[in-house]
C-alpha cells in the first residue's frame, strides 16, 4: 500500500492554517498569575524555552530564576534561593507548560500580574506578564536591583489593577484589528510596537480617565499616562499573548508539518510542530545580525532566553518586517533587506494571512504557518526580530536572529517517522497498527 | 556684463532651503480667527487659492461661501447673503491673504476657532481652522446642512475652547518633532495622518484629563476623546498650520525659485515663487489619479478650492509618500508607484529634509523645496495627495493630483526676467537700473 502522507499533511496543514488565521484572540483581565495561570503555585518560577531540570539553567536565566525567588520572597537570599531551587522547595518550569509565553528570560512569580487573552474561537486562554519598562536593566534581561524591583512592584501594585479596572470598563479588548491596524501604522509587532501602544492606549483612556476620578487612583492614572508614553514597548506583551493563544490553537493537528512554537533558553534554540505532540525539538541558536548599542559587542551577548518569537510564528514580526522600515533605526540593516527577508517567509508558510495585511505589498497578507518540509526543501530558515541580552544583565542592542535548519530538518524527519508509522490514524504518538 | 544668474539663484535657494528646513512651528493656541487673524473682521468670509473676486467664484466653493455667511449669522438666507456679498456687506478674502490655509473650499468665519502656530525660529505665524470629521458632507467640502451646522458649532463652543485650555496646560507643542514622528509611523501627513492624530491625542490626554476634572466639562471631554477617535484626518489642520508657517518663513528670499506655495480655488491651480512677491502664477488644474468613493466617477468631481498642499511645499504629503503605504487602501495605487512618485521629486527639489526623514529609503530626508526652473528643465512637475470634492457637495474620493507644468514655466520666466533686471538687486519687483 502506498501511503498518500503528502495528501494528509497538506489537509493538516489547510487545518492548521485555519485555526492561525480564525483564531480570535481577545484581552478579557488582567490578574495575578497565581490567581489565574493553569498550575501555578506560589512557589512557582516559569522561565522561557523548552523544558529544562533547574541544574540546567545557567547564566543569565539562572540568575533571572534565583532574583525572581528574592522578589517573590521565597528565599531570604542568593544562597538560600540557590538551596531551595536545588531541593525544589521551589519549582522552576517552562512557561510553555503553563499557556505562558516569555520575553527574553520570561520570568513569572505568582504574584505578578499577566495579560489573560483568551481565543474566543477556539476556546483556550494564553497569558504574558507585562512589560518591565525602557530601562537597559530588567528582571527579563536577567538583571535585578533595587530599581527593577520597584518597577515590579509598581507593575504588580498600581499598573495590574488599573488595567484591569480599566478592562472592566471597556469591557474584552478584540485584539486582531488592533493587530491588524498596528500593521498599517509602521509595526511589526515584534520589535516594534509603538503603534499597538499608542492604539492600545486609545482605547483604554476613557477607561482610565473613569478611574482616575476616584481621588485615590488619580496619581495612578497619570502614572500609567506617563508609563505609555515613555514605553514604546508596551504592546508587545498584549501581542504576544494574543500570538501564544493563537498558536496553541493551531497545535495539536494530527499529520500538520506547521510550527506551532519557537522558543530559546540558555542551552538552545526549539521548535515544536502541530502534529508532533509536545515534543521539543532542540537544537543550534539563531545566527545574528545586529545592532549593538553604546560600544557592546557580539561578544557581549549572551542568550538567556526568548519566546518572543512566538508573533513570527503567527506571521508577525519578521514574517511582516515589511511593515516596519523605521525598525532599521533600532536593529539596523536596510529596507531592501528586510523585504527581502520578509518575501522569503512566502516560500517557507503555507498561506497568507486574511487579517494580518502588508501595506508594502499592496496589501499581500503576512506568510503565516511555517512549515518544517518547506523549510527543508528551501533551505530557507525563518527569520526573527528580537533584541539582545548582555553578558552582565541587560538589553545591549536589537537585530535579526537568522534560525538554523538542524531543529526544522529533526522535526521533518520525526514528522515522516509518524506519517509512515500511522497513515490512517493522524494522531501524533499513536505507535499501532503498521501497514 | 555677462549676469551670473544661476548663481545668485543658487545661493538664493539655499536661503530659502535653510528657511524651510530650520522653521520651528509651534502650537501655540486655539482660539476664534476674529481674535487672532490679521485683518479678519466680524464681514470676512475667507476662501482658499490664489485671490478672486467675489463674483468669480463658483460652484461649490461659492456655495461654500454663502453658507458661511448664513452660519456666521451675516445673512438672514441665501438671497439675502448673496446680495451682501455683491454689495460687499460681506467681504470675500483668500486664506493666503491672512496667513491661513484652507482644507478644500477652506471656509472661515471671524466666529470659527483656529489653531494658531508660530514658527519659532523666524517668529511669523499661520492659522488653520478645525476638522469638521469624518462626515461626506462638510462645508469645506461645499456641502451646508442643519448637520454641518452643528458640527460647526461643536466645534466652536467645545472643541476649540478644549484644546486651548488643554494648551494652556501643556504648554505650547514643538510640531517639527511630532510631524517628524509620524512619518516614521506610516503618515506622510497630507491624505493619512493617523498617526499624528494618535500622538495628538496622547500629547494632550493629561491636560484633557485635568479639565475634565470639572465637573461641567467632563462630558466635553469624552466628547473629544471621541471625536480623535473616529477622526483619524484630525492633524491634518495641524500639519497644514505647520507647514504655512513653514512656507511662509521661506517666502520672499530674492532671487529663490522655490515654490512657497500651491493653492487650487474653483478657477485655477496657482503656486507662488519665494523671489516673487505676491505674485500667483495661475494655470491648469492638476489631472487626477484617484479613487472615487461607492460608485462616484471623474465626472463627479468638482474643484472647490484646496490648500492642504501646502504640505507638499514643504517635503510632506507627495513627497513622503514612500512613508505611508497604507494611504493606497484611500487612494489607490500600488507602493512601488508611490515610492517611483516620491523618488521623482528629488529631481525638482533643492534639498533633503534633515528631519523629515523616509523610512523606506532607509532615512533619506524627503525632498524639499521644489525649484521651478528644475520643474522646467526635468517635465517632472510636482505630486499632490488630495481629497476630491463632488458636484453635489461631499467628499467623493481621493488621490494623486499630477500639477500641470504652465504655470512653473510662467514663474521660472518670471524669474529670469526679474534677474534680468536687478542682477545686483535680488528683491523682486526691482524694474531699474538695466544692465
Amino acid at each position: 500500500m502506498i501511503v498518500d502522507t503528502q495528501h494528509s499533511t497538506v489537509e493538516a496543514n489547510q487545518e492548521a492554517l485555519r485555526r492561525l488565521t480564525s483564531a480570535r484572540p481577545v484581552l478579557v483581565d488582567v490578574a495575578a498569575a497565581g490567581e489565574v495561570v493553569p498550575g501555578m503555585t506560589p512557589r512557582t518560577i516559569l522561565t522561557s524555552g523548552a523544558p529544562l531540570a533547574w541544574p540546567d539553567y545557567t547564566g543569565g536565566q539562572r540568575r533571572a530564576i534565583v532574583s525572581a525567588a528574592l522578589y517573590e520572597g521565597l528565599a531570604s537570599d542568593v544562597q538560600d534561593a540557590k538551596a531551595r531551587l536545588d531541593r525544589e522547595d521551589i519549582t522552576v518550569r517552562s512557561t510553555q507548560e503553563h499557556g505562558c509565553i516569555g520575553s527574553v528570560a520570561g520570568i513569572y512569580t505568582a504574584s505578578m500580574p499577566v495579560l489573560v487573552v483568551r481565543d474566543e474561537e477556539h476556546g483556550n486562554t494564553a497569558y504574558c506578564n507585562l512589560y518591565e519598562g525602557k530601562s537597559r536593566y530588567r528582571l527579563n534581561y536577567g538583571a535585578y536591583n533595587e530599581e527593577v524591583r520597584q518597577g515590579l512592584r509598581w507593575l504588580q501594585e498600581v499598573q495590574g489593577p488599573l488595567l484591569a479596572d480599566a478592562l472592566k470598563i471597556t469591557g474584552p479588548l478584540d485584539l486582531k484589528p488592533l493587530l491588524a491596524r498596528a500593521l498599517r501604522l509602521g509595526d511589526e509587532l515584534h520589535s516594534r510596537n509603538t503603534a499597538g501602544t499608542l492604539l492600545l492606549q486609545r482605547t483604554l483612556t476613557e477607561a482610565l480617565f473613569d478611574v482616575g476620578r476616584d481621588e485615590a487612583r488619580e496619581s495612578e492614572v497619570r502614572q500609567m499616562l506617563e508609563f505609555f508614553s515613555s514605553n514604546d514597548y508596551t504592546f508587545l506583551r498584549v501581542s504576544m499573548a494574543a500570538a501564544k493563544a493563537t498558536a496553541d490553537a493551531a497545535h495539536g493537528v494530527a499529520g500538520s508539518s506547521v510550527v506551532t512554537g519557537m522558543a530559546i533558553n540558555c542551552r538552545e534554540f526549539a521548535i515544536r510542530v502541530s502534529g508532533c505532540g509536545d515534543t521539543w525539538f532542540r537544537g543550534a541558536f539563531p545566527t545574528l545580525e545586529g545592532r549593538f548599542f553604546d560600544g557592546f559587542t557580539e561578544a557581549d551577548a549572551e542568550w538567556i532566553g526568548g519566546e518572543s518569537c512566538v508573533t513570527e510564528t503567527v506571521g508577525l514580526g519578521g514574517f511582516a518586517q515589511a511593515c516596519a522600515p523605521t525598525l532599521m533605526d533600532y536593529q539596523g540593516g536596510s529596507y531592501q533587506t528586510m523585504r527581502d527577508n520578509n518575501l522569503a517567509m512566502y516560500d517557507i508558510t503555507v498561506g497568507e494571512h486574511p487579517d494580518f495585511l502588508i501595506p508594502a505589498f499592496d496589501f499581500r497578507g503576512a506568510p503565516v504557518g511555517i512549515d518544517v518540509f518547506k523549510v527543508v526543501e528551501t533551505g530557507i530558515t525563518p527569520v526573527i526580530d528580537g533584541g539582545l541580552a548582555g553578558r552582565e544583565g541587560g538589553q545591549i542592542g536589537a537585530g535579526v536572529l537568522r534560525t538554523r535548519p538542524d531543529v526544522f530538518a529533526e522535526a521533518a524527519s520525526h514528522l515522516r517517522h509518524l506519517q509512515a508509522l500511522s497513515p490512517s490514524d493522524h494522531t501524533p504518538g499513536g505507535h499501532h497498527d503498521h501497514v
